[in-house]
C-alpha cells in the first residue's frame, strides 16, 4: 500500500504496527501487525483502504494466504461481495486440491487451494499481510491461473522494501 | 447458532457448507466451511447473525483461534468496534506470550497469546468454525481469564452435536 492514497490513515495504520528483532530466527526484523489488531480503527482504516481500492475492479474471488492472510482478506470479501478462498499449508484443506510448492531461503513449502474455488474467469487478487521476496505471492498467483482466474493484483499490508522482489 | 434466531439465513448457511468423509482420518466426518465461503449472502449472512448477537453486548475483544477462527472473527470485530486478538500455535506469534496446553484425542496441543493483548476488565468472545469437544475453546478461555478478561461466550459456527462438550 502506498502512503500517497491517504496519509491520515497511513500514519495512524504505520504507527499501530511494531517491529519485534530477532523473530523468528536472529538477524531478522519481524513485521508485527497484531499490534494493529488491538486498534480498532487504524484495523478499520486498514480493510476500508482494500476495499475503496478494489470496490468497483470487477473482483469475484479474494484468496486469503494462511494464516495472516485470513485475518485481512474475508473481510475484504465480504465488502465488495466476492468468493473467499483460503490458500492453505499442505493438508489443512479436507477436499480434493491442487499444490503448488515454492522455494524458502531454507528448503521449500508449498500451499494448496480446493478444485472447484475458481473458475474460469474469475478476476482475484490475493491478500497476505507482508510481502517480503514474494515467494508465497509468486505460489498463490500460480494455483489460481492454472484454475483458470486472472490474478489482477496482490494487496499486502506491508512491503519489506530491503527484500528484492521476485518478478512473476 | 440456534437455529432458532433467524430461519431463512441458518437454512442458506446450512445448504452452504458440506461434509467430507473420513478427513484427516478414516471414520471423521469433517465439517467444511470453505464452501461457505465461496457463498458471499451465506458468509455474510452468517458474520451478521453474530454482529447482531454482539453489537449492543459491550464486548471489547473478539478471540479467534488459528486458523479458522481468523476467518470469522476479525470482521465481527471491525462491525463491532472491538480489538481481534489471534490465539495461535506455538512459535507464531513474535512477542512474549502465555501459553495453554490442551488436550486432544491423541496426544496434546498447545495455544499462545500475546503478553498485553487483553487487559483485566475486558470483556470477549472467543470465535472458531466449530465446537467439538471443546477442548480448544476451554484453552482459550483459560489463556484470556489469566490474563484478566471476562469471557462472555464462545462464537462456533458449527455445533458437533454427536460429540460430548467438555463442562468448561
Amino acid at each position: 500500500m502506498s502512503s500517497g492514497e491517504d496519509g491520515g490513515r497511513i500514519t495512524g495504520i504505520k504507527s499501530a504496527l511494531r517491529v519485534i528483532p530477532n523473530f523468528p530466527k536472529p538477524g531478522i526484523m519481524f513485521q508485527d501487525i497484531t499490534t494493529l489488531l488491538l486498534d480498532p480503527k487504524a484495523f478499520k482504516d486498514t480493510v476500508d483502504l482494500f476495499v475503496e481500492r478494489y470496490t468497483n475492479g470487477n473482483i469475484s474471488v479474494v484468496a486469503g494466504i494462511e494464516a495472516r492472510g485470513f485475518i485481512f482478506g474475508p473481510s475484504i470479501a465480504l465488502a465488495i461481495g466476492a468468493k473467499f478462498v483460503p490458500l492453505r499449508k499442505p493438508k489443512k484443506l479436507p477436499g480434493e486440491v491442487i499444490s503448488e510448492k515454492y522455494i524458502l531461503e531454507y528448503g521449500s513449502d508449498c500451499l494448496e487451494m480446493h478444485v472447484g474455488a475458481v473458475k474460469t474467469g474469475d478476476r482475484a487478487i490475493i491478500v497476505d499481510d507482508l510481502i517480503a521476496t514474494g515467494g508465497t505471492l509468486c505460489a498463490a498467483m500460480n494455483l489460481l491461473e492454472r484454475a483458470g482466474a486472472k490474478v489482477v493484483e496482490c494487496a499486502c499490508v506491508i512491503e519489506v522494501p530491503e527484500l528484492k522482489v521476485l518478478s512473476s
